[in-house]
């Protein structure tokens, strides 16, 4: 199970940004190449008040900032050249990051949807979307949320596919900001199984796959939670990607990247549980040999290694 | 909105020190005049017991230790070889962090700041005083010991100018060594204005500049807080420079450089409010071509790119 | 006061894995003999599902993951070539992290002595043991752990000897995912005397050195410390070695290469206390010029100066 998708994390919520320019950006999409992805999304077209494209009716609407770069017609042009799958990750008001309600979600988004196909749908790398918001088993309303803008998204695009990349409410499942690195009350495998089957059940149709993040669970619970997740993916005939998580939660700092070893268990957890795709967050900071952290630098040798043993 | 000035970061509260040695601080003074600075700014002469010059008073009166190099010397060397102004940061002996009373660093630093003139004063580039209590509304004492102070350095300079770094009490006001990364009890704008209205009656005279903190309150802040910070500044006959801080204080690592997107808002916020001059907190580690943090290698590349532009 | 010895952080709690290979781990090597150093220490040979060695026993009885390398090969095999004294340590189920209770701890090191032993105490290199349990006063059955394990290493290997690395339970003794740098509930040095003196009474003869972290009390603390440990070191018959932390635990980053200067203060603290030895934890991440930590490459060079200077 190798990784052929990754994300692209602008705009963060919580990695600290590295500060490219478009050269490193065309640089890394030819690493991204050279490590075996076919597939980058990007991550949330805009969070809050910073936007990845000049977006009038954000700006207008939502007083978002004018971004410096066009960071969408930026990675859809080297997609393009390089012969990548382009996703687009919707926005993200922190609406619902602040009330756990979705209603600004949907509202901005139906806007969003139709500028960005208009503005962008022409480049032949426009592959599919990204609903953004990252939810688990209690967040209120998603099921709606994704119903509504999974069908907007398929309806505007001739029916592109559409993906979600939920997080399993395990043991680290912990905000960034709070120093712990594991809470007490974590997920059953049964309630975990029972609420995604009711989630899955209402988003069926409109949602072709789903990558559930790999990192809020111990190693020895992979097997597990996979089984689980591919049931599901089947019964509801969607396909089960992996969010194979390229940085260390187990760590204080919060995040650096992962050691290869846990890496390898993820991933190899993933095939043994028949996943489709490995897809990850995210290269370009935990995984690039040009990244800010030379940890992942030597992630990448690693990799590369391991890959060509297979 | 350019950036001039740059604090020196020796000695650290909390960022990690880089190890430089005079080979390297000579190499950033060159990276910084290549940026457009004209001004450095030691943050502070010392910290409880770890001081940048050999201080015979701080050494014998207060235990401090003897430093393995004389950063004031080499940093003034520096500053008159390569035409940059020099500020000197006063002592800040920590009682004040742990009692919130000015008593001992107003004692400490009249020794200091006659000490310090005294041995370094003959350098042409030693321009003016940093008065290093970082204060916000709620310090006590702070008028009377920055009016002491601040005289102490003008009767013994021939009236040298000076000035201070006070923080915005907004929502990022959070102390570094606490996980979260916003607080709920931000000061109102009514309440910042009238505060510091206060203080900079206190103080004028004896304070030239104020260079507020830039990154306590949210973007969308900007535009109001200078535009009362300015005024305050002309009332009292202060000038108002913006200490804009090149490090992202919304994110879990606590600290790694910020966003350029973040550090062009601020800039751009000073200049609408007619700031007369922009200081970082700062370049060695958030911005030089040769931090330890990449990021800020690359910040670099994207401010000159700016910079060209304008 | 030099350092000659290092921990080795394969496996880590709570210091992000730099993923090198054996390519990496040889330069590093190389430039540890550059810095002085004939000794290495392997921190722990596994930690919870982690290990660093194919031990059939932990694989089969604990649950342990199968590794890609076998570090202890690798570092023995390294050691060998370059002239290094190697020290194993001991398996940390860590079950006593969890439960304060170290049995667990005696029970699964039986058999990773006697294991390891024959599979690699053929080895010229092997020269001694790490018994791993990290420990402060107060935690139960630390002697009887000691003692037994201790012992079983001494009479595996024909007497080679062992040494502890424990903790002083100073004003810096904060688990590394809390946010907080210091606690209140600091060690008197009379209760540290009283309480290791009790330790060391039970540890006697088959503990050969101790060599307590140095990071955890404040700088002003070293001289007082180190007397004692000195002291009661003499008292029974062991070596009496340092740990000198070389990372900075007075930054909420947790955790960056520590400034030199801080290093020089406990060195030279060690010295003036006449210590035996000293180590550090540890040279790979935080003072090799290959580190993934760029401040470490100039604490490496500060040190090597400071090193041709005495």
């Amino acid at each position: 199970m190798l990784i052929t998708g990754t994300f692209i994390d602008e705009i963060s919520h919580d990695i600290p940004h590295q500060n490219w320019g478009p050269e490193e950006w065309e640089q890394d999409f030819q690493h991204m190449v050279a490590a075996g992805i076919d597939t980058v999304i990007l991550i949330r077209s805009g969070y809050r008040r910073f936007i990845t494209y000049p977006s009038t009716y954000l700006i207008n609407q939502h007083g978002c900032f004018k971004p410096p770069v066009d960071l969408v017609e930026l990675f859809l042009t080297l997609a393009d050249k390089y012969g990548l799958s382009f996703y687009f990750g919707l926005y993200d008001s922190g609406h619902y990051w602040d009330t756990n309600d979705m209603t600004t979600e949907i509202e901005a988004n139906k806007f969003v949807i139709d500028e960005v196909w208009k503005q962008y749908g022409h480049h032949p790398s426009f592959k599919g979307w990204y609903l953004s918001m990252e939810i688990s088993r209690k967040t209120k309303g998603a099921v709606t949320a994704f119903r509504t803008l999974g069908q907007l998204c398929k309806d505007v695009s001739n029916g592109l596919p559409t993906f979600i990349s939920p997080w399993i409410d395990g043991k680290k499942a912990v905000m960034a900001a709070n120093a712990a690195i594991t809470k007490e009350d974590a997920v059953s495998l049964q309630a975990h199984e029972k609420e995604w089957d009711e989630i899955f059940d209402g988003i069926q149709g409109v949602v072709d796959a789903v990558a559930f993040q790999d990192g809020h669970i111990d190693y020895t619970e992979l097997e597990d939670f996979f089984t689980i997740n591919k049931k599901l993916a089947d019964k509801y005939g969607m396909q089960c990607w992996t969010n194979a998580e390229t940085f260390d939660r187990d760590m204080p700092i919060k995040f650096l990247p992962i050691k290869f070893e846990k890496l390898r268990l993820k991933l190899e957890a993933a095939r043994k549980a028949g996943y489709d795709k490995a897809i990850t967050f995210e290269f370009s900071h935990f995984m690039s040999p040009q990244s800010a952290y030379i940890q992942a630098r030597h992630l990448y040798n690693r990799y590369q290694e391991y890959k060509s043993t297979l």
